[in-house]
């Protein structure tokens, strides 16, 4: 793991990087308050793309490092540990039962909660499930629920997660989406996936709320024109400075942004890290430099 | 591979065993002609049934020999591959793009399909998918279908896929579903999955057309009860009477017809055979021994 004290992630020392809040001469505090990791980065098709031979597809297949499954993240907080979205098709391997406080589903496209399909006919302790209040959910989930309990939550209402409380933000994608504010002790990380810029009540909230990081969905590089469903290079980085973020990971990343990013990756600002799968965001330096 | 000269495979003789027709001293014919592979053989929670400490389960951890990954069949005819049913969720890993002559799915349950949520956003050429003319899917994979053509097939109307002809044939399960009556120059294989018992105009269907051997849904040990959706070993075996079926070997197998079957294998008629994932069926005596 390498740490920069920048606070600036690069090219290749991006790849199973901790990234570090440090930009400045500010004492560690427990690293036990809250930890984020990124199980997985990549858009529904992923990186490598099946079929592609883009030179970043091709650099995955070489190189494993650069795999991108399917955006997810794992919150810790001393005990908890909260699951963002089931993309991931082998949670079962990963989580053995009763290892996970809850789980948080951004929103039910099949991407964000393929997953689950499998996991929710096991044995053992049911697991808290908090959703956007979609009605429809994902194909058979509410109806067969098995071991999960749904809950649904509204936006900006808090709800505690073991020692995590998450507050809900409307996001802007092709079905009802939250991000969510997550929080404990004094470190506040905000993670805002899937969505195309954001609504002005959620960029009201974050400005006040004052994120030591924002992960943000960046599907696509700079496009020509508006983008759909998920950011751009411009759309993230206009939402970035709309909320005054002051430390952004990207993720949701597709193969051409990859691609995009193989000659242009030093043209992002300097407060903007691009994720990886593996990727650890802790709270060395949970409090703001503002 | 073990081969066995009476047909009928038993307890630790199943497992990554070749399943052989001959019952008798016929010729061999053209192996190319037709062969069938259980990728998989579980029903949607698996086995290891994720939480589940019984000795089934314990036994597929120990072992993966004993593992049972979501039903999906390989049916290989000279240069065809058809795929039935989608549920394995490594096929991005297992079928480079342009080896499968096409995905046949039996119904649209997320255990059968929920590998196609990522293969669809792939590039190459497009996959020929035949469906029943279920008007729903499962989530949004009509609406993005990606590289996928949908067909809807009808039943009893055969369809062409390579040197494969697949005449689907209607099952009793909580969604709309097909089985295949598949057949490559003389061999004939029936894959009925899933389903609990036969509607009466399938088994007129399959008793004129006779298959060398027959693929079928047994999920459940013997109940006290009636089985909801898939076949116990009592539908099973009235099942495979009721079209005179001469070879059977049962798939969707649930961790506790498993646990069964540790003590009961002997049990099964003659010409009852349980699958394993990996198992071989191919055309060595296409012939029916009648």
């Amino acid at each position: 793991m390498s740490t920069l004290k920048s606070g600036i992630l690069r090219s290749s020392m991006e790849v199973g990087s901790r990234y570090d809040f440090r930009n400045g001469p500010k004492p560690l505090k427990n690293t036990d308050d809250l930890r984020l990791i990124l199980l997985g980065t990549g858009d529904a098709g992923g990186v490598p793309l099946y079929g592609c031979k883009c030179p970043a597809c091709e650099r995955a297949r070489f190189d494993p490092r650069f795999i991108r499954r399917p955006s997810t993240a794992l919150v810790e907080s001393r005990g908890t540990q909260v699951l963002i979205d089931a993309g991931l098709v082998d949670l079962v391997e990963r989580f053995p039962p009763g290892s996970i406080t809850a789980i948080l589903l951004t929103h039910f496209h099949p991407d964000h909660v393929q997953g689950l399909f499998h996991l929710r006919w096991g044995k053992g302790p049911r697991i808290d499930v908090g959703v956007p209040p979609d009605p429809e959910g994902c194909a058979d989930l509410y109806k067969n629920n098995g071991l999960l309990k749904f809950q649904r939550l509204q936006e900006f209402s808090p709800a505690l997660f073991g020692d995590v409380r998450a507050t809900p933000v409307p996001l802007m994608h092709s079905k009802m989406t939250f991000g969510y504010c997550l929080e404990a002790a004094s470190a506040r990380i905000a993670y805002l996936c899937d969505t195309v810029g954001l609504p002005s009540d959620s960029i009201e909230f974050l400005k006040q709320w004052q994120p030591d990081c924002v992960i943000l969905d960046c599907c696509y590089p700079p496009l020509g024109r508006k983008p759909r469903n998920h950011n751009d290079v411009h759309t993230v980085l206009e939402s970035a400075d709309a909320i005054g973020a002051k430390r952004v990971i990207l993720t949701h990343v597709g193969h051409e942004l990859d691609l995009w990013l193989m000659d242009h990756a030093g043209t992002l600002p300097r407060h903007v890290a691009v994720g990886r799968d593996g990727m650890v965001i802790d709270d060395r330096n949970t409090e703001p430099s503002r």
